[in-house]
């Protein structure tokens, strides 16, 4: 993986943008560019990013938001018809804690191939779900939407 | 986990929005509803959908799809201010292989807790990633593009 930039420097991202790095590229507009990840977790394994160099989600303009959001069912699509994958996971960290290895919003697009395992198998997810509790959930869903 | 709909009827999700189900909503406008997942994996976790019935991001329209990712930045720093948070994930699961259990789009916003285990820690990922062959990849991306 690429050592993390810190906020102020060019990440790899932006210098794949500005052409500085090579990239697979498979789709780029006016806001969006996306890319193979080069070290794939899945075949077709893709990466969407904005042009704007927010580094997280919470960071990043509405206008590149919605750009990104626009393109995503097409380049799904595309991505889904090149690899024969119907099942496929959208992923986007934000954090070192949450996973987030370069400082520029991505979103990964990842096919779940049939009865793969190992390398190559896809996104494997742990889900330590349980049920809520419908109080404290009324109070906190009040507290999100106040921030709205 | 509610049970799957078929395509054709109406999922648990439709009946949100319809309000035939109360939600603990965070945030509605005429194309987005957002409320927090009634099986958490960790305080905060939160569904964004669009209003159209989609079963999965490559059938969502365009229009649907911008309008979900205009609002995720605004969503997300209301999660992550009402939680103490600044660390998440989002995901978004297409297909039953790929972990999708109600077949009407959904961007799960997880918030990744600081030094939490077990039951609501987050979203635990699994990463089985090689290093991309090149000559394959540059063939791959020509084929995706082909689908753009």
């Amino acid at each position: 993986m690429p050592t993390p930039a810190s906020p102020t420097s060019p990440t790899i991202f932006t210098r794949i943008i500005r052409g500085e790095i090579p990239c697979h590229q498979v789709y780029r507009d006016e806001q969006v560019l996306a890319f193979l990840d080069i070290n794939p977790i899945a075949p077709g394994h893709t990466l969407v990013i904005p042009i704007e160099p927010a580094a997280t989600m919470d960071a990043l303009s509405d206008e590149s938001a919605a750009a990104l959001g626009r393109v995503l069912p097409r380049i799904c699509r595309a991505v889904c018809a090149a690899t024969g994958c119907a099942d496929y996971n959208l992923l986007q960290n934000n954090g070192a804690a949450a996973h987030q290895a370069v400082f520029h919003v991505h979103v990964h697009i990842i096919p779940k191939p049939a009865h793969a395992h190992g390398h190559g198998s896809g996104l494997g997810i742990d889900w330590p779900a349980r049920a809520i509790d419908h109080a404290a959930a009324a109070e906190l869903a009040r507290r999100i939407a106040t921030h709205l």
